[in-house]
Parts: structure tokens; sequence; C-alpha cells
């Protein structure tokens, strides 16, 4: 008997009987389950924060993976619950941006509305979709239950823009922070691979408010000579980031995710 | 092999050994399970929020698991360690209030005073009790250990009074918020099903401390016309929640658990 | 098929995509693990706090299982990815300090420099050895590659002074606090075995700061008719605590991890 993996995010957050009841409801339905929490505390109604999330985790894990995701202040209204399929994973959650990320890397990706409520808990309450709805859809597709019995195309969803970069006549990138993580980086839009091919050795300089910050390390500890200093770093999502050396950048420089930031290659 | 669910609800927090331990313990005498954590940021030593949440999720997971719930402040003690089989789930802690609202809903319940020190950790610590005798409790309960080896009979466990609600002479419904949940949504003891049946389509006024809220409404998005004003709505427990759009009610009222609140059928 | 236990301390906090991204680098090479979350909220760079939590879990979990720990200011930089064999069990992090405790306890343990890299991640970045480096590690671990395929014995590894005690001229023992609980118990570097064999009855008095604690008590509970005293208990990790009934000791005396502490026997 095969075990079938899903993933939960959410911004139900740790102390409540939200997440835990996911869990529940899908173990009833799939014993055969291995349930993986990814984070349950994307701040709340953030539904930008959450989308970030999820497209930085997913690719790590292997395809067939079912990925429950459920930052939905929009629960009980008419916006659509989704059904993704996209890079080899299945994903399910509300349909209001949380997949953006997703659906910039696979243009192939296969989106449906979820209308069949066959699959639904009996008694749904118009306030908790993540137990009622998402939870009971992703146990019916650990079962084998196909993607197209669950409703209709959709080809219109909602999305946020993360990845594009503007280039000023000058030359110069303007992007912005996408997210701040646990450490206090500060995470841009640009993407490493990208600035790394085009500035082909050349140096970099980012301006973020007042600040302009010269310095590209390759690692943390690199950094550790001038621990009061702003540097910037190859994040392992793949962006360029704002780091301090064993402290937090978005404290010291007082930034959040939406800040502008410039990129100049010289 | 079967795998047997045991779900933990603790006040240990995330940052220490505490949790993960208790996890070592039961998977070292039973490799054979689904260990689920639902939360383990139960308020320390509140016995209250973690009855209350303990009665919010069992319901969604499946007949026969084993629900293990330490919040414990007479840890070490003569409190009685408990074992509960109440509507065809087992639930093992500490006797002090923790299962009100399972016994509440289960009138044929049976309880037991988990005497069997035999199931216990050798070296038992006064401190620890969730390492030392509830985890390893649950563990042989799970390798099949009949209920009656553990102890004897209990008539007269501790238990916390959270949905009596009185009725004043002018028919006004005299009840509190027993919870408030990580979105600031109120959670009062007015049962939803209830309210609706007693209600009867007429509206309703709730009263808490200087603030009368009149708005009922059927979902969260409902109130995004009005997003400064608190409106109630059923919540997912089952009981009448005041919240507030996008923001959390419980700080823009400064509510907690414990205030009073009025209700007036009208 | 017999399910392989690895476990999870790390600082990387629960709100990120770093802790899940583990799991999902795990899951996709073994399967057929029971993977166990520790903590995640070690604070950040705080390699004493988790060699403490650390030393303090993996007794009570199976002889065989594999503990990864990330815990990694200097990931990126020089120093080395440890393997540690100590009391049956697998330990796979930094080479920083935090496997302190695990090498006090086992002199014969087996530590080993992880060099072969073809178990690490193919596009291996510089900021995220946890995700590159030690879940492939422990992946391949998992699935029995040997530990001598994974590089050369180290003897010199770094390590942190958590237990040693100095004993003054008059008798009196010179320690310290090496970590606070979630509860604010103050953990003390004094064990307990040692100072009840020392004291064969006699009382202690220890000193912290202004304060003289006199008071040992064997359960939380026996301390409630004087709430507001401080006092000395036996923890659950094998340490003399400092502790206040049913709040924080470490917030109502201003104690922190680190902090000198005296005990006298009289």
């Amino acid at each position: 008997m095969r075990m079938q993996i899903i993933t939960i995010l959410t911004d139900f957050g740790m102390e409540d009987y939200f997440a835990g009841t996911l869990k529940g409801v899908m173990l009833t339905r799939n014993p055969n389950l291995v349930i993986v929490d990814i984070t349950h505390t994307i701040p709340p109604h953030d539904v930008r924060a959450g989308a970030f999330t999820l497209g930085a985790f997913y690719p790590y894990f292997p395809p067939g993976s079912i990925h429950l995701a459920v930052v939905d202040p929009g629960v009980g209204s008419d916006r659509r619950p989704l059904l993704v399929e996209a890079g080899g994973h299945l994903f399910v959650g509300p349909d209001n941006g949380l997949f953006s990320l997703i659906l910039d890397r696979d243009p192939a990706a296969r989106l449906r509305h979820v209308t069949s409520s066959e699959y639904f808990l009996p008694a749904r309450s118009s306030t908790f979709h993540g137990r009622d709805v998402f939870a009971p859809v992703c146990a019916a597709l650990s079962l084998g239950v196909a993607p197209e019995r669950f409703g209709p195309i959709v080809t219109d969803p909602i999305r946020i823009q993360f990845t594009r970069v503007e280039v000023a006549p000058d030359g110069t990138m303007l992007g912005s922070i996408i997210h701040v993580d646990h450490f206090g980086n500060c995470v841009t839009n640009f993407a490493w691979d990208q600035i790394r091919a085009q500035s082909g050795g050349r140096s970099v300089r980012l301006q973020v408010r007042e600040f302009a910050i010269d310095r590209l390390v390759t690692h943390y500890g690199e950094a550790s000579d001038r621990p009061l200093e702003p540097f910037l770093i190859a994040g392992s999502a793949g962006f360029l980031e704002i780091s301090l050396w064993c402290s937090s950048a978005a404290r010291a420089l007082n930034l959040a995710a939406g800040e502008p930031v410039r990129l100049l290659i010289r």
C-alpha cells in the first residue's frame, strides 16, 4: 500500500484546533497518508506570503504530492475553490492568488473549479472550508479520484505579480522585497540566475530607501568581519536577498515586504 | 499492520524538548503509530483553553483514535491520571477539567483512574508525567492493552462548566466568551443550533461590555463592506462568535475568555 | 518494510519554507520515513540552546534513530558537516558545538567529517546546507548507507562546556543556568543525581544574583502554598531547576541562560 504525501500550509496559527482538524478529516478518509506540516503561521490573511512560501518548498517534494494551501479571507463568499495540476504536483485551495508562483513556473498548468460537493463534508460551514471542502477534496485525490471529477476547467485564476522586474532607461532594474524570513533576511524578486548571467562578473549595487548595498557575499560567514554592514547574497529560494550577519536585516533597516528596491549592474 | 492514530495536545510550547520526547517514548514502544500534533501552545497551565480545543477537534478524527492531552499544573501531586472512553475515542491526561466538553457530550463516558504503574516509565519524575506516565499509557493502549487493565472506575472527575447558559426573567440569555482564537474571533458559549432554533428567524442582539452587536452574517466576506464594525457569525466549533473583517475582534474590543455576554432574541 | 525514524531540530522558525523543505528532500529519497519534528524554534543561531535540547530528548528515542540538527550560523564557510555515532543513535549537523552533550555522555562516540558530495543535492547553495547537505545525508543513512561511506574520522570536534561545575575552597559549587524553558523554569548545570548523593539528606541553598533559594520541593504543586516564592526542583532533564508556581521564574527573577549560580550543601 503506497503512502500518499499531503503537505499543509495555512495561516491558522499553532494554538487552535484548526490545523489538527484538517489532519483528522483526511486521516478519517484515508489512513495511508503521510501528512507533512509546512507552516501554519503565514501571517493571518496574507495571501502574498502564502504564495511565496508555497512556491519555495513544493519543488523539493516528490512528483505526485498533494499540497493543501489555505489562506482564505474570502471563505464562504463566491471565491472559487481550486484544484491545480502543475509541475507534476496537485494543489488545492482558494482562488485568490495563492497559486501565482506555481502558475508562473508551469504555463501548462491545468486548473479546475472544485464544484463536486459529494466530496465535501456533509455539514458544510461557511467559515472553515479548510476542514469542510479543501481537506476532504485532498483526501479524495489521495484515494485516486481523478482531477476531472472535481469540476470544470478554469482559465482566469486570480494571480499576484511577484516576479516582474521593470528596467528603467538607464538600465536600473526596479523590483521589490517580496518576503522577509524568520532570520530577517529580505528576499527581493531579482532572480539570482538572471542577475548572475546579466552582470557577467561586474559588481552590483542594490538601493533600498536611503541605503546603497554593494557587498555581495557567497555565504553568511564571509560577512562576519563587518557584522553591522548589510550585504547581498543569493538566497536559497533563488532570489537575491539583503542580509545581516547573525542578525535581522529587516529590523536593522526597517524593511518589510512590498518595499521597492533598485538594482544597478556596474 | 494497522497504524494507530495518537493525537497530542499540550501547553509545552514549541521551543523545548518536551513534545518531541513524548513522541520518542511512544514510538519506542510502538513504531506503528501515526502521531498527530494538534497544538503545543495552549497557554501555560490554561486547562480551560485545553478543554475547549480538545472538544473542538476530536470529533473529526476516526473512532478508535487515542488523544493524549497534557495541561497539567498539578503534575506530581495527588491529582489523578485519567483514561476516558467517550464517543468511541480514548483520552489520556490529568483529572483537572481537561475532559469537561467530552463528558458533556457523552453521558455514557467511562473514566478510569490510571494506577497500573507497570505501564509507566521505570524512572518516573514528579515534574513530567506527560513523558513518564501519559505517553507510555497511550503507547500501551495503542498496542491493544484493554482499558480495564489501567485502573479502577472514576465517577467524580473534575469538570469545568462551559456550556451552561442562564436565562434572565426578561428572556435575555447570560453566557460568556469561552475562547479567543488565533484570528481574534471571540467564541461565546451560545450553541448556534440552539440559538437558530429559538430565534426562528427573528433578529438577535449580543451585548458585551458597552458594545451592542446586531449584525449577523453567514460568512466573513459579507462584512467586508463595513470593516470596522464587529459582527456575529456561527463559528466552526458550533458556537456564536464575535468577529471583525480581516482583523482581531478581541484586540479591537479588548475582550478575553471569561468576559460575560448577553444575548437577546427580538 | 521497516520505517526509519528521523527527528529534526532547527532554528528555522515555524513560518517559512525551511523546515518543510527538509522533509520534502528526505521523503523524495526515502518514502518509508517517520519524520518527527522536535523543534524549529531554537533561538536563531543559538548553538548552546540547540545542544541542550538535543541532549535532553534523544535518549527517549529508540536506538538506531537518526537525528538531524541544524543551528548553523557558519553555513557555507569551512565549518565541517559532521556525522556522529553515539549511544546507538546517529546525528547529522554542523561542527560548532551542537553535539557537545552527546559527546559528554558517550566517550566512545565516533565522528566523521561528511565529505562525500555524491550524497548531497546536485545544486548546492551556500546558505541552506540543511536542505542541500544534511537532509540528503540523513536520507542516505536511512536507506542503509554505512557511516564510513560519508567521510573520514574527526577527533577534534568543537565542544561547548555545559556540565563542568567548579568547587570553591569552602565547598560551594559554582555553576550556571544553561537553559530557560517555555514555562520560565531555569535549568542549572547541577546534575540532580550528584547533588542528591553529595547532600545525603542535608539541605541545599542556591544563590543566584541577590536571591538565596532554600526551598526544595518534589513536585510543583507542593509550592502552591507560597506562589510568589521561587523554589528548587529536580527537573525532567536531570538537572536542578529554579521554578515558580504556575509562573515564570526567569521573568520574576530576570534570569537568562549564562547566569552564574552557586550551590551550598549545609
